[in-house]
């Protein structure tokens, strides 16, 4: 029989037995479909419990190394299919990681948000509070659409904020907008051609071309997206920031607006996307109503995320969808589960319902307004004054600067890299090569995390270049 | 001139001479293209500041109600398109929401994890940690692939507890299984065939179909998926759980793990999903080496998710990437954000790096040693026992019960139904009318989070139903 020496001491009985067999077999010693021995003799025989040849046993077979005929006894398995395979050990360098994540001395475009203004200390409060009141309901899977409170808290503070009448069964939640714009285009569909704004993200136009839609560019004018080009360019879905465009900045007037709608009403199966992010940082005046608001025939998905609002660090967006739609999603894809965390949804809903989203909002945007100020401040006591002009608007966290150059937006750029500063053009949002003079020497000045102190150094600097 | 009256009390005066002017204009009562007074000769006459004029101005201008001309003044602006629109209100009964959500008084089949085993207080004091320790990171963007502490403490984990050898930028934090696979279709190609097992999941089949791939079932035998059969299909990606498959509770025998790494190599651009939920649980004897880890060639994309092994409100999965996918994923898709808060990666780090998920692991295991235990005592003492089989497997939450009836699997299901019990069959989970003879009669017991008091009488109460 066979014979084992089993006097490791760091290890089980049984995981030393199954070693020893494991090897044999692989080894081709024991060769396949031969009889091992019964259980109780193999113990006997090794001055073992019945139990450690069992459980060595049971391991070899649900690793395939055995099998089992019953009442018959066990058998080597057939592992000629087995090879013994040298694994190379990967390197750092074997992966190359994108640059995009690098980091420059002063971002003059970039659109962190300050970390000072974020209430951590409230936040953690509320994360606490959730935790032992809700510790029951927290380790429930939540529904598709997000749990209820929370929905419950936006739509209060859309009626309020936004005076938008919304049910929160038409809010569905999602871990940042890029997923719900994947998930739109499920619900909407892929046969349809989708439109975003020039200039603009390229991202957007990615994320639908990625996943398989047809997706293209429409020029703006002064007042946001042409509506013609939309119907030249064949658009079943317009996806715009009618509030506050990036990177022009530009708010689309009532007229526009109502020319979309009425774009949107002409055809069934149009659809028009409003994604709404930083409109709650309107600085000047009552913020603009909605298109959401103003479609009553259930054509506009209004869609806003808290990673804008309130931090990065939240993963928590929305998206608003006509009836019609909602019924449409809870209908086919319910089956996907809600990717916030209840944790992170629970606090949030209390973070809105005490009132402390609002009192947020506001300390940020009297923030904001003392940032725009120091900026423009800074600018005028610096020699690049007198060599640009600022293209101001009323909503947002960026403005515009029209610089007094001959150079090229691309060498500026290049030659302030190297200087480590960095800062965008608005030509680098401008696509299918289409640069219009009026676009060129334009760049954004982001301000919602810019350090002030060196500013003037920095515009000077920017002066000297140009 | 214009006169108003601006006396409402609680309204800014500004706001007041706005919502005048407006409906002035849509009333018709100002024409389109006609001048609007001076903004001072305008505050002179209503006795108002400047300010106020010029705040209602600006609110009306960026609306599009009004337009300005350079050093000639204000007009009102051509209003045709917009048009008076009563909105319906929505009402709570417009929008039907999904059944899946419904609850039984008692549910066999159902896999909630147990609230009473996740470490509420350490988690909480982590956050905590986590928010006083590294606010700065928490409210940068994190890196596409998730934040670098998390994923080297997943790598270090996976060393240890499944003897992978992962870096850590191969490794893809997302928010939700599910999530991960829309990510890997975009990453392998639509144009793939995909396969998954029958039976098995419906969820995942829809998923890969839903975004647009080609997708199929690929029958099992008692050693998991059938070569063969994805040979026969004409399989490029066969997604499987070789560690426990649901609902049959199959391992994987290491010859089957062969044949398909074999199979994955003989073509390029065949790749094998490992989805390995649940094999922390593996209730006896050794786990099971990952198919990852005995892969020497890079085909294997292992995937698993903490919503199983911690609680189903940390939304924290991954996937480890063989190295050509990962940078092609870090070349083409890094714009994508990562889909996880950073306040749940880091507290998962620390609770990872420090210990907790070990132990809270073992703990578990312990807790379902004795919740396995309990459940097969009550059938034991229940008049079940002799009508029904145990289908036992080492792994895992669940095990199958076979019952000695006639009874069709939906008529039994339905009547357990009227009893306010609920419990799936094996047969649920096959597909393509494929419903072979040994799988009916047999139903899934999961025992995760079962309350085992009144279990005797329910296993009773299934007795007379047989």
């Amino acid at each position: 029989m066979l014979t084992y020496n089993l006097e490791e001491k760091n290890k089980p009985l049984y995981e030393q037995l199954y070693s020893c067999i494991k090897e044999d077999i692989i080894n081709g010693i024991l060769e396949s479909n031969e009889q091992l021995p019964s259980k109780r003799s193999f113990a006997r025989h090794l001055g073992v419990s019945t139990i450690t040849v069992e459980n060595a046993y049971d391991q070899l077979i649900s690793e395939g190394y055995m099998y089992a005929i019953e009442k018959k006894g066990y058998y080597v398995a057939d592992i000629s299919l087995i090879h013994k395979i040298k694994k190379t050990k990967i390197k750092r360098d074997d992966i190359i990681l994108p640059s995009a994540f690098l980091n420059y001395r002063y971002d003059l475009s970039g659109n962190q948000v300050n970390t000072n203004t974020f209430p951590f200390s409230i936040w953690a409060k509320l994360m606490r509070e959730t935790i032992s009141d809700e510790s029951d309901k927290l380790m429930k899977k939540s529904f598709c659409s997000g749990v209820e409170s929370l929905r419950e808290a936006i739509a209060l503070h859309l009626a309020s904020f936004r005076g938008m009448s919304v049910d929160p069964n038409q809010i569905i939640i999602g871990a940042g907008t890029e997923y719900l714009y994947s998930m739109l285009l499920l619900i909407l569909g892929k046969d349809k051609r989708y439109c975003v704004e020039n200039p603009g993200y390229k991202k957007i136009l990615d994320i639908y071309k990625m996943n398989g839609a047809d997706c293209s560019y429409v020029d703006m004018d002064e007042d946001g997206i042409i509506v013609k080009g939309l119907i030249d360019n064949n658009a079943d879905v317009a996806h715009i920031s009618p509030t506050h465009h990036f990177p022009t900045g530009i708010t689309m007037p009532v007229s526009r607006r109502y020319e979309l709608l009425a774009w949107a009403n002409a055809v069934s199966g149009r659809y028009i996307i409003e994604d709404d992010y930083d409109s709650e940082f309107r600085l000047n005046g009552k913020p603009i109503p909605t298109l959401y608001s103003i479609d009553a025939c259930g054509k506009v998905i209004y869609v806003n995320t808290f990673s804008k609002s309130l931090a990065p660090t939240i993963r928590v967006s929305y998206m608003v969808l006509p009836v019609e739609l909602a019924n449409l999603y809870y209908e086919r894809f319910s089956f996907y589960s809600c990717t916030v965390s209840n944790f992170e949804q629970y606090t949030l809903a209390k973070f809105i319902k005490l009132g402390y989203f609002e009192k947020h909002i506001n300390r940020m945007r009297l923030y904001y307004i003392r940032q725009r100020a120091k900026v423009m401040e800074a600018l005028k006591k610096s020699s690049l004054n007198n060599s640009c002009k600022v293209i101001e608007n009323n909503s947002g966290l960026h403005f515009v600067l029209e610089f007094d150059t001959q150079l090229e937006d691309e060498v500026l750029k290049a030659s302030l890299i190297e200087n480590d500063i960095y800062i965008s053009a608005i030509s680098e949002y401008l696509h299918d090569g289409k640069k219009k003079t009026g676009e060129s020497h334009r760049f954004i000045i982001n301000y919602s995390n810019l350090d002030t102190d060196k500013l003037i150094e920095v515009f000077n600097l920017i002066d000297s270049l140009l």
